[in-house]
């Protein structure tokens, strides 16, 4: 049987990794597929660079029309990235009639609905393990292995860079700036970090996991979006004297009244396995009725292991595009005609517990004050750490931090206590709020 | 369209665990399948106690083949387990053409190739994601999720009951024998333990995987099996002091040689996560070339949980019947037909690093004699820890414990160096041997 045929477009640092990840592995990879699979059509705006990681025998074009024009063409790979030309070429593959594989997390979590509308209609396949988590093959796990389960919720360390700096500020007690410029420095963070650091590309990846995990569209635009750029080394240091680690975590939970949605920085008790996830690493926690907790944890970045799960796409389609359409795995795990009208809650919704830094007057009857207004307002109090007083100030004034850890409560509960607090004479700074999650 | 309809044989507690977990995510499970997924017949000789877990509504029979008879029934699920009648059960319902869902880790182990071949030959599917590490998805991240790599190796705490008593072990400093008593009242350990503490559960397993990674028969003859029934308290708290803990691990890996198969106690570096897998969870590390280190983590027996991984191969079957059975997912993961020959290596072939415990005279000279005999032989040493001297006998003499970490080296050439050291008149007892993998 003649080899499945592959157009790449894009071939930067997946791409070419991709390109040699299969070029060395063709071998084993037509063992298992039961036919080849070569690309053998790669366009690129920089033709020369695309020819310099090919070589010869390959069709090298600078215009991607030209791929998706090509009849002998079966499966395209997009991996340019961004909403703008990749979307129009998404859509032109499916129109074609090709089987897309694409690791373009943001173009799915915003334009996700369409495209799998666009491609369940022609009877092709958009696949896209590569999307989330790198090299981890967590939406298979997601949308085949835990098939048999109603998913209460996922925690996940979805993005590298950030959980690099936290790894950092954490070992070294540094703050976030200065962690910052040497993961720049390494080539851990982008010039342009915006997208790691504000959260935002984590959310995309946890927008696609929500959806897929409580059958739901793609809705990133509800999702709320806090990144780790306000985080202190002192905070660390306190959570961690309470037996936490600080993680950004992409969140989406089932909650009575809908679906939680959330990326920001989480205190995570320091004995769960999530919490000693170092360094670039990326895990993600599923709890599943029936299964509980499982655990998924690899490189969620960089050429070869993204390259892994775009291989294992190709090999995915290769196998099974014989299926019928209509049962083969959907897109987002259930059937296009099976979604759920599930509402994501907005923040004010979400139940969860709290860890607060206030920065108070070292004066008797402050911890009452504060504490009172806590249960004034129905939150109960699960841990207090009280610093000894140091002294601020040329006045012989002197304050201290008051750490307290909160049971769960109600998003726009804590809102409100916090505006109350913060208005305290004896609350002598902006109140720091981070959310902790037990993940039990 | 009509539900697909199930028959199930063997209604313990995996399978009352099916059952339920399909009855009470039936609507969820429907919306992701494409279809309702029945169980109509279920076969098991206690029929008043099958009655009692499905209630009125599905046929309950004594004899299994009334189930393969049935002409209406799709799939077949066996969890009777065992080499016996579940072997001819399989191999029947093969022959009727059912597609086979299986746990029966032992027969695959052991009669896979057949049961595969068969079921080749008649275009069904036989599929066993509960056999190797219940709810976690671990054969189809092998299988499919990984499809890219070549995989290096493979090492996993594969059986819930041994690493229930090794936690217990270190956490308390107890030894085996107490733990073991503590672990059968507690039901994590059978009245007849000796599947699981022997590590012939594990090694069933590992045999299992390492076919899905490199493509090799099954062939659990030629698995080196060791349990943990010579494990200490003293040994664990050594290993602790060096910066590692002891964890059964299944392990197969790629030697220029041939495959590695083995299973047996290991000091595992504390710092990795696989160290961490506490209790009676259960954890898979996967090395593949592209994809670098993964993990896989989660229940790896019980009702439910192994009841997840059953379901999922029952949407799985449902999704993917239809697709053309050359090319579909093969069972183990290569086409029958491009198998590799490469040998299971014996276990004197083996490669790995060594934790040594010798009880020896305190006196001058004996570290020098032992370590010269390891230099003779050419072994390095990566670390040494010799305890202060305790008084042992009435006479006054002294002895103490000398540990001696390995470099890599042979297992053949070990052998050869313990049986040397074992004759030094100054080697007062017999040498305790562990394996140590560092899982880089």
């Amino acid at each position: 049987m003649k080899p499945i045929q592959v157009g790449l477009l894009g071939i930067g640092t997946v791409g070419s990794g991709t390109f040699n990840v299969l070029q060395r592995n063709q071998e084993e990879i037509r063992r298992r597929a039961g036919r080849g699979i070569q690309i053998t059509m790669v366009a690129d705006l920089d033709v020369a660079r695309a020819r310099a990681v090919v070589g010869e025998g390959v069709t090298v074009v600078g215009d991607a029309r030209e791929v998706i024009a090509n009849p002998d063409i079966d499966i395209v790979i997009e991996l340019i990235g961004g909403y703008g030309i990749a979307k129009a070429l998404v859509m032109e593959a499916i129109s074609a009639g090709k089987h897309v594989v694409t690791a373009n997390k943001a173009l799915l979590a915003v334009h996700g609905t369409e495209i799998f509308a666009a491609a369940s209609a022609r009877g092709v396949i958009v696949a896209f393990e590569a999307a989330v988590a790198g090299g981890i093959p967590i939406i298979k796990a997601l949308r085949e292995g835990l098939s048999a389960n109603h998913i209460e919720w996922i925690a996940g360390i979805i993005n590298g860079t950030t959980n690099f700096i936290l790894s950092e500020m954490r070992d070294k007690g540094l703050d976030f700036e200065v962690v910052l410029k040497e993961a720049q420095r390494l080539g851990y963070a982008e010039a342009d970090p915006t997208f790691d650091i504000e959260g935002v590309d984590a959310a995309h990846k946890a927008t696609i996991m929500s959806a897929i995990a409580f059958g739901i569209p793609v809705q990133f635009h509800k999702a709320y979006v806090e990144g780790i750029t306000r985080l202190s080394a002192t905070d660390i240091r306190y959570a961690e004297q309470l037996g936490y680690r600080i993680k950004l975590l992409g969140i989406t939970k089932r909650a009575p009244r809908g679906i939680e949605l959330r990326v920001h920085p989480s205190l995570v008790p320091a004995k769960r396995l999530l919490a000693n996830v170092e360094g670039a690493m990326n895990a993600v926690v599923v709890h599943g009725d029936a299964v509980g907790t499982t655990l998924y944890y690899g490189k969620g970045a960089g050429s070869e292991p993204t390259a892994s799960a775009v291989i294992a796409d190709l090999v995915d389609v290769t196998r099974l595009h014989t299926a019928d359409p209509h049962h083969r795995v959907p897109h987002l795990a259930f059937q296009p005609d099976a979604l759920s009208d599930l509402p994501v809650l907005p923040m004010s919704e979400v139940v969860t517990s709290y860890y607060l830094r206030l920065r108070v007057a070292d004066e008797a009857g402050v911890l009452a004050k504060v504490t009172g207004v806590l249960a004034l307002n129905g939150i109960s109090i699960d841990a207090v750490l009280q610093r000894e007083a140091d002294e601020v100030g040329g006045e012989g004034a002197t304050s201290t931090d008051l750490i307290i850890l909160t049971h769960d409560t109600r998003e726009g509960t804590m809102d409100k206590v916090l505006a109350e607090l913060q208005a305290l004479p004896t609350v002598l700074s902006p109140i720091v709020r981070i959310r902790k999650e037990e993940l039990r």
